[in-house]
């Protein structure tokens, strides 16, 4: 049964330059409504500034026009290759979705299956553009399937090359029969969630600056 | 789309000491009968060794008497207490499981279950005994559910406080209507199950040589 | 293991009407370019012909505008309500997915949103509108993942009121590392695909017609 | 998003002869402990009784001895060949798990994969013995999960050849962080919870009833 236990604070390594930590929010709310998985973000957003990553930048997904396909860019307006972009520039990259029937909704799988184009660029050069980043996750739910949601993203993104530091994912979810109206107040109330948002960001923090010290390297024998 | 790339090396980084890395199979096929997912296991230790971890332990989870439940020891000839002193010797984790119906068997199920004790530790005292390790996974089934398999126990290892390196799963599975029997042969001439465990373990050893030498080190701020 | 077993025929009920049966098709791919998913799903919809369910329909979800959101019509040139109206009026409806990333597509997960206002119609009356209606899954991918996708999928069915048959889903998917440009060709090759294509028309069928024959007929005690 | 709406009564079918429901349940603790699953199965239970559905069964599963592999009886003192004749003379099979780690326990995994000789007998002769049976599903957890766990095991048993009613999955989750001492306190007074007891019970007899009067009736062309 997971547990969060009690939060402590740990030595960071130096990463000998600034970093960038990008949030791709998946809310189906357009802005200017409230997300309560923006919140959430915002949370493990306002933790990494602790531990002094403070370039961030926060993507509501839904307000771009991204195409269903697996192209960099479907064209036709397609506003993907600009999130693709901005994740080659981070460093921190945390994937913040709500949950609909027990998973990811339709923005983030979207976002998801356009990632598929720099996993193909991988596939083409045997270099990851996604090694040496790291990803966490927040979700927000009225019930239920924050594990699963949590599952399905950790695998798809460590096959595609991100680091998964510990205790990197932040989540809330309400009560079965419980009225979602209440969710805003009581996800902000909980100490759970947002000892979760601390651990996220001080683990996401820890892991990205001892990477960018220490990168892994790949070293192509060849031309892709 | 997963698709492993081509294998690259890297340069690796100096522990400082040796490593150990121990391989939990929970094949539901007692010793000495040949087990196809102890066999992949295998793969992914011998190129580890490649990497200078040498020193290498695996355990057989079916032929030890396991029981249910959630302490750490349960009594009446329960053998997971010698199970969690190799995990907390190890600095690398295998969690090798089949699949059966499109998930982790009993075996590797229990074993999670019994996990437990080690996170409750953690939240009695707020310092993991499972920080600073890495986690990797070696599935094999005749049929569909590795992703999902490698997804439910990358969630739990990572709330646990494993460390999940990028490209850390080894899977091989068959066509669903094709012969099991034919699984062994199909299984050892697969060029993409190779391609993982070679990418499995290299990143399984550059992140354990990389905590080794930098490890995550919490400061509990009063006793636990 | 799943293993489909050979395929038997049986008696089937008299419906006392003709039957509708719907396909969901999620492709990502928009016509008329070619879609995996789309042929297979035509192959359980010649076999529902083959057990007299001729009034068929096959939608293109990807070529319709649905909106992100929950209501029943988010406006704007929102073309889901149409796809509503056609799930309604249907007695079988096929959901028909790909798989990208181990789970269902952005498309279908959309359209799984957008039946939110089905289930909200259900909770407000506490008549559900899409009881008595049996569903069943068609599942392609180029690797693994349709246990997981069947998964989720059926879960959310049934809690939404739909009945499962048994066998109800048929899918195919190759091999890790294998040229996509093969999969047509060999899932239309694939006699596992084609028992579960069967399977999966006769016991929709056999399903439909027997609710048809003898539906649930829930009785509100008072206005709901 | 799930939202258990109001209860309605409905006409049962006549099944033409008494039906049986079987509980299978997987707490991790041994008998006489309070089983929180084995609580909410007994609602379940208690309003199958008003529907008629009066002999019934509870197994709990760690109190035999059911060995690890895929065959009938695996010797050496396998209690598992009594829990299969359970469920061949049951015509409602009810699967009662807790959550551990968002997913089924060891203990029904372990029966999920005895189960196996069954489909396997299925796979030989074309006559599945699970066809006319219907599954429902009861989940407990300290907190999420209940959606994956209901998942897994639904896909699994439509596959072997259980039918899934609408809405027949009952379950109760608290909520992360929250003491479980309280669980069993708080599962007791959810009306949500109660409200998926009489759903999942009503459903279970009317699709048992339905089918013990109209069982589909498969004819094997030739011998095996």
């Amino acid at each position: 049964m997971h547990k969060p236990g009690p939060f402590h604070a740990c030595d960071m390594p130096d990463a000998g330059r600034p970093l960038r930590a990008l949030a791709l929010v998946a809310s189906l709310k357009h802005k200017p409504e409230t997300s309560n998985t923006e919140e959430l973000a915002g949370r493990v957003l306002h933790h990494l500034s602790g531990h002094g990553i403070t370039e961030q930048e926060t993507i509501r997904l839904v307000d771009l026009d991204i195409k269903p396909g697996l192209g960099g860019d479907m064209g036709d307006g397609d506003e993907w290759p600009q999130v693709a972009e901005r994740i080659r520039a981070a460093d921190i990259v945390l994937f913040c979705t709500p949950i609909w029937w027990g998973t990811v909704d339709s923005v983030m799988q979207r976002a998801i299956e356009r990632m598929d184009s720099l996993h193909e660029e991988y596939r083409q050069t045997g270099v990851s553009p996604l090694y040496n980043k790291v990803a966490g996750v927040v979700i927000t739910g009225s019930e239920d399937g924050a594990q699963h949601t949590n599952a399905t993203l950790l695998s798809t993104l460590q096959f595609m090359g991100f680091t998964i530091p510990p205790e990197c994912c932040t989540y809330w979810v309400g009560t079965v029969g419980d009225d979602p109206k209440d969710d805003a107040r009581k996800r902000r109330e909980s100490k759970a969630a947002e000892t979760m948002a601390k651990h996220t960001a001080r683990n996401l923090a820890y892991y990205a600056r001892l990477l960018a010290a220490h990168p892994m390297e790949l070293k192509p024998s060849s031309p892709g």
